[in-house]
């Protein structure tokens, strides 16, 4: 990989964390201190679907790296909030191990310090944005899913890339993955890993009917996905696993690649990532011992 | 297999169709013409969930023979239907192979007329019982499924086979069908088929996350499952893809087979099920000579 | 499940061990000593299968019981040569979790106690035997698998069910497994699992191309496969993982229920398997709390 | 996509064809005279892995357009033999649709005229190359096939990406494909679809065991895969489906992108690939009406 960008050391840290989650709020508070004792201005709020409003407009802006302490689904959450500022993200986790966070709660305090001194790197990852009948787009950064509202029911839709027919699926939802999202719902159905790094997307049928269908990868920068739901039943639209949106049959929806970046703030090396993959997934024996693996196999 | 025994000669014949689908009245008239020309009582009525009681208390009681003339979802309805009762079906498909339809629009007159004359044979099949909380029991000809409210979301079901912790599943949903439901939705997941006459329950989840999730053959008559609803999230029952019922968070479904059969009609052999499978699901290649395989591949 | 049948109180105990495991002759060492203890016959041997035929006319024949100590594999080599002859295999593991042993080293001295005690179930699974071109049939505990001689060739398997043509797979091999063999080889296709006491056979292809091949579970009394290997390529027949024989183009392998029967000693109820396979494929959260699922969740 | 190159017309055309498949030399034949009636340079000849050497010696170096008459294997044997020349590929399909023909026999002549007018475009592929132990390299248009040598026993393969530990595969195989072989043995196995244009390679293993194994997408141009066949059992090298090498226990394989490219001469615009793909894969219902899909669904 490619060295990555640096993260400049921050003039203004957020931090944001699950409300409902024991020990997030001891810990976002802690991390608070850290900041200040550094000197450097900071805020602190729970994070909620309710408030995304009234949080964006007082906080963001001026912030350079928000601090996410939760799961995936906050830092999933805080990466919406912070579209289109230039805020960096850091992801805490509270519990077991995930894709986005990137360090544990015990690893958290030094780690933001290394934030603090302008030790860490900066990592831009992909988004998808989604727009029906030509109507606002909006942007995620793990997927959009279109599928049915009613369980047991397939829906068929109809899906065009650069106005070529692809497929009719007949299925219980179509799902249209960034790289980040390539880990999340999309790995369920049997969908590829991408790294990080990666603009492609990944288009994945969950539950097709009487046909295989093997997962797209489609490159991100020159591909316009057209997906139509047929007459017959309602659809809804699911945008990072948030509120859900019905799409009427007959309705289009356009997905492609959005021109809005997240960013993510990085202590690891870029490779660090497939570590991650073979711990999260089960990928090593239980009884692996590195040394089996030759000299290269640290 | 075993010979399957006799449908005998009807007293009283009962012909269905569905009521939006082009030519499917027609047809039903057509046919009901042909029941009173042998001399036999019968009835004419479009089918629909809306009027599911008055059909019933009116007309299943004393039906030998059901003809539902529709596709698979029409079949499946009148099972529903007819749960409980006598009457055998014999299911006229109006447009492609399905798996629960015996003959085509074409071959419906003289199909009708050998069972009027009792030379078909009768089948038997299992379905599957679901109770929630200990409540009142819904049965099944295809599949139970518990599944999430909210698309991208996933749920926590917990399952437990004769007591014994079997598996908590993040997943979509959970499915547990009969050897009829086993060509329905559970074979768009991975399921295994089943030979209609096995009374085995097939238990597949849906998009399990992280997890390697192979299906699983119950012996349906030594088989009770119990499926909790993990704290969090609220879930939906589907039954034979019919209106949904929410389970809360914390509830508990008992599934088991039901002592209630479904009846069909049949008038080709018990193996006939993998030829029509065979076409289905194009095992054979477009190609295919049959002469290619040997003298016993007639 | 019903009641297993009782193991009576051997007469006659073998003990076989894999020659190549640490510390499985001093096990099996230690394990005789329990029997001759016990005032029962007994013998000892390391099993290997250039000695088959040998280790079979010397010792079997007389033998109510045949501890096994070593692995899955192991057991499976047992019962290979146990076949036709009426003694109770006992797995005892040395290594991880497996389907086929029923205890660890630490617990297989109070196991055999039980055993000599005549405390134990008998358990009684079903084999699956083949023959080519109508010679000898051989006989498989976990599978039969006719497949491709060559990496990354794909062959053409014709199969017919009864006569009736089911598939012209397309596909590296297909896999014939007992219940026994559903949590072997064909699990790591997406097979379904059977419960052990099924004598169902399921049929499952290993990468078909270009078309969904769900599993099929076939009753095992009533079944006769007839596989072809089309023109063009070499296969090999494989049964229960031991050396392949060449099976031409034109071939043809019929493949049924075999009448021959493997017995196992078992400590456990029937049900436990659900608790091992839990475990073995991990379908409980690392985190699992047993008692969140409810008060009959022990 | 972006506007793909031109292929200048020819000075030198050579044109191979598949010697035992009916009619691939007569068409051959015939479009040798079409390009000898426009003047250019050509030579004809059958194809043949045992004549590679020769083949190659006599005719590669000068040739500028290679017509390949026969199927998708020809082409890739093809691809082999114009390795590190300047030759572009043209495939005609003598049978059914594949992925790496370009027309079919009835569009050969017309074809090939406008290629021979300088009308037709040229597309770069991606190959993939892999190294035993430090030896010397091959290169793959398809993929690299690292697998057991007999059937029904899994092996075990470490993989490392760029030093970092990813899996340890217990797999029948683990396949390296180019975008090129994503639409060949890696689909069999549930492999995702890349678009032709893409540098990526997707890892994906043959039947793993009691692990769900999503495939990986890798950055071509950064990724350095070392493969390592653990101790135990001997595996096989496969390269684009050609003869067999053996690779020992504790042997390592290196596989990355290979900076040999192909080169195809394409006549049909670069998303033409999704509406064969759509044909190839029978993603479109066989009822499918194109007008429901909309305006843009011509």
């Amino acid at each position: 990989m490619s060295a990555a960008p640096r993260q400049a050391a921050p003039q203004r840290v957020g931090i944001c964390y699950h409300p409902a989650l024991a020990g997030a709020q001891d810990l976002a508070e802690r991390l608070g201190g850290v900041v200040r004792a550094a000197g450097v201005d900071s805020w602190l709020s729970p994070i909620d679907w309710s408030q995304v409003d009234v949080f964006l407009g007082d906080h963001m802006p001026q912030t350079d790296v928000l601090v996410c302490v939760g799961g995936d689904g906050t830092v999933l959450h805080a990466a919406g909030v912070a579209k289109g500022t230039s805020a960096s993200l850091l992801g805490v986790r509270m519990g077991r191990l995930g894709f986005l966070t990137e360090c544990t709660e015990a690893e958290a305090v030094p780690a933001l310090q290394r934030v603090l001194r302008g030790e860490a790197h900066l990592e831009e990852r992909a988004r998808v944005q989604a727009r029906v009948n030509g109507g606002e787009s909006v942007h995620a950064l793990n997927d959009v899913i279109i599928g049915r509202h009613t369980l047991g029911r397939t829906i068929s839709i109809g899906v065009l890339v650069n106005g070529v027919v692809l497929a009719e699926y007949r299925a219980d939802a179509v799902i249209i993955a960034t790289a980040t999202g390539s880990t999340g719902y999309a790995l369920s159905v049997g969908g590829p890993i991408l790294h990080p790094s990666s603009e492609d997307l990944v288009l994945v049928p969950v539950a097709p009917h009487l046909t295989k269908a093997n997962p797209l990868v489609l490159p991100g920068g020159q591909t316009r996905l057209t997906l139509t739901v047929e007459r017959g039943e309602d659809c809804v639209l699911s945008v990072d696993g948030g509120p859900e949106q019905i799409v009427g049959a007959g309705a289009q929806v356009e997905v492609s690649l959005s021109p809005l970046k997240a960013r993510f703030v990085r202590l690891s090396g870029p490779d660090q990532f497939y570590g991650n993959l073979a711990r999260r997934l089960g990928w090593l024996r239980a009884d692996h011992q590195l040394g089996e693996l030759g000299p290269t196999g640290r």
